[in-house]
């Protein structure tokens, strides 16, 4: 009898063994500046999915404006830590294809892996997750075989046919290429911060479906500095240092603070400031963009 | 010999139990106004991704309208129909994110699951496929850990995360939270009718894509007045109940029933009356929108 | 202690025969003019997981301009050759909905299987993969059942259905309905040939996320005749023969080649002549479009 159960949990090791090669299968999710007009998106699937059918491919976004790598860089920012850790991203947008820049996979020290171009893409994580380690992809073997004719397509060749063999677990991160120093290449900007009774911050991005403005000015750095909601903010913006627009609005826990049309101050879902019209457009009807050259200076009004 | 098929067959049934494991796992569709420009979908996505990496995911669609809460309601009913039962739907379009309206899962009588704010989006499921019994969530239990500081990203921290819990068979329905009245937010809107030889109903949505005209007058109601494929009809179109388009057409089995560029009255899939113009725009042309104040008067011609 | 391992080696091919039944699902790619603001999409998905849950669902692209059946065999030709032979493409742009044009199912010699109406939408694959063989879809057999009464849904009804249950294998090739010769329907259009020192063809699709324009002209035929990287060429195109935009460019392996916003000619993804702008838009500037009344000539400066 006891040999019969040992048989059996022999017998199920096996199918769990089996179970398990499919279960060690991680999350493939996709950005890139292609959009989804052509083909360009469903052949790096096509090229993964060839490299394991079991594995979950996912979309971020392929909306990225094309070339905007600081957009590109919020968009991993505003997402990875919501994903488990061992979630292979795969990043592409690359204004120097074929250029001097590396392609290269960060491991981040949440344990999340990005297959990029090292252009600037991973600047923010960097800050906030941290990079572990850092490989060079060694397109020696790291390669769809048959590709090498084709010198613009890295996204599909390089880039999603790694990052699915390392998803798939066909491949270990270091067998991706050599180690680098985990400094990446970062885009320069300015940072938040609370100085003489103001909060200074950028506008990394704006929520374009609802023309909300997100600032970079962390929830916990006003209350830290007695902001609280309820307070009257005066919140003034700036392109390139010229100011663009300065008003007063409510620091609200929703959008039904305010009535319908004006203006109220939040927090995102990124814990970040952020301030929008209660069923309108701050961004349209203000003429605000967003990236490096965009400034805010918000303070409590007395 | 009795003995080792046993032996076999309780093996196969651990087997599969561990399979069932998986098997357990619904498809969980989401519906939103989000777009899909920036990272908010593929943080919903992660959330249920982290619950349960078997879970099946897909897309409704992201592109309503921004609070567009009656076209919310008509996607749901276009679609969920063809899902099998025990689908879970998320669908997050919500002008008063943190305001008053309640977050609740309806269990429709076809057995299919819907996550949403009742707001009005349960409006067209309740009078189609019926709601069975209506829970409110209690956000106490099912609300993503560590997501209490931010107030405004209910998609991600409830109803994703809420959603991919009962999909996954991690919470049963009772599980959501209190049991509440059936009776959902309901929009009003003018449903069709049959009266003094005249069909009236009004036109819920477009078929955006082609520029076609949809109304909620059903077929069947068409076929038991007398009206047939190959007769000739008036249709007349008001909005806000004044007069916007008047024309005659055929109503054919397809749009070849007609020349190019001439309208044609078809029966569409939803099985409900509905009018286009063969490889053109019908709504583009006669600027024609959708929504509760969009009226037609269907009448045969003798 | 043979008999031991007999068992369990049975019981091992037990388990394996199980997750056999799941790993028999093929990919099931789709593709259509339907966009995606509406629930089109997700009901023809909603089909097919009611097929089988275990299918892998994916999208080849729904952005195809409405009834633009070039494209869509375009958008084919670029991606099947990148899924692994047996994935089954649904693709559905079909202006004469409902008229004679049949339903098919068509086998390549690369063994992908594409579910589409015999329009001319298998023009391009017909050409580089070659059709195998050729079945009409049996509407009798090959239907949702209770889809009868629907006229103008076959994308959901049969194509998707179809597409289904031949990827999950409840229904074999032989089993979707009667043979037909493999001699598609083809659109005519402008091949690529070499006469005279000029490279002939035609810009059967445009790069649209960037505004580059792509020929038919190979690679390879290029190097055949003397074409190199680092040449320098003159770019003619002409619109119905009439011209619309000539000019030098040089032949680079890298948009880098050129300083920005310098035209610069490349081979793309497909391995085939293409131009761009190095930072910018070519199509947009010179208002190129594609098509098969769009030609080029190229030719070596000396």
């Amino acid at each position: 009898m006891a040999n019969t159960l040992k048989k059996i949990a022999f017998c199920l090791y096996l199918a769990l063994a089996v179970l398990g090669l499919q279960a060690q299968n991680k999350a493939l999710v996709f950005q890139t500046d292609f959009g989804l007009k052509d083909g360009a998106v469903a052949a790096m699937k096509g090229v993964a999915f060839s490299v394991s059918p079991d594995l979950k491919q996912f979309d971020l976004t392929h909306e990225i404006p094309p070339f905007d790598i600081w957009q590109a860089a919020y968009r991993l920012e505003q997402t990875v830590s919501y994903w488990p850790s061992g979630t292979v991203f795969v990043s592409v947008v690359d204004p120097g294809v074929g250029s001097v820049r590396k392609s290269v996979v960060a491991k981040t020290k949440s344990g999340h892996f990005i297959v990029t171009p090292d252009n600037g893409t991973l600047t923010l994580i960097a800050e906030s997750l941290g990079i572990d380690s850092l490989r060079q992809i060694d397109e020696n073997v790291n390669r769809l075989k048959g590709s090498g004719d084709s010198y613009t397509f890295h996204g599909r060749d390089v880039y999603s046919y790694t990052g699915a063999r390392l998803a798939a677990g066909v491949i270990r991160f270091d067998e991706v290429g050599p180690a680098l120093s985990p400094a990446v290449e970062r885009i320069t900007y300015q940072p938040a911060e609370f100085k003489a009774g103001n909060f200074h911050g950028n506008i990394p991005v704006l929520d374009v479906q609802y023309g909300n403005v997100w600032t970079n000015i962390p929830f916990s750095l006003l209350q830290s500095n007695g902001i609280a909601y309820g307070d009257s903010l005066l919140v003034r913006i700036f392109h390139h240092k010229k100011p663009v627009y300065s008003g007063k609005m409510i620091f609200g826990t929703t959008f039904s603070a305010v009535k319908e049309g004006l203006p109220v101050a939040y927090i995102n879902s990124l814990l970040n400031f952020s301030f929008g019209i209660n069923m309108g457009s701050f961004a349209g009807k203000h003429r605000i963009a967003s990236g490096s050259e965009w400034s805010v200076i918000i303070a409590k009004v007395r």
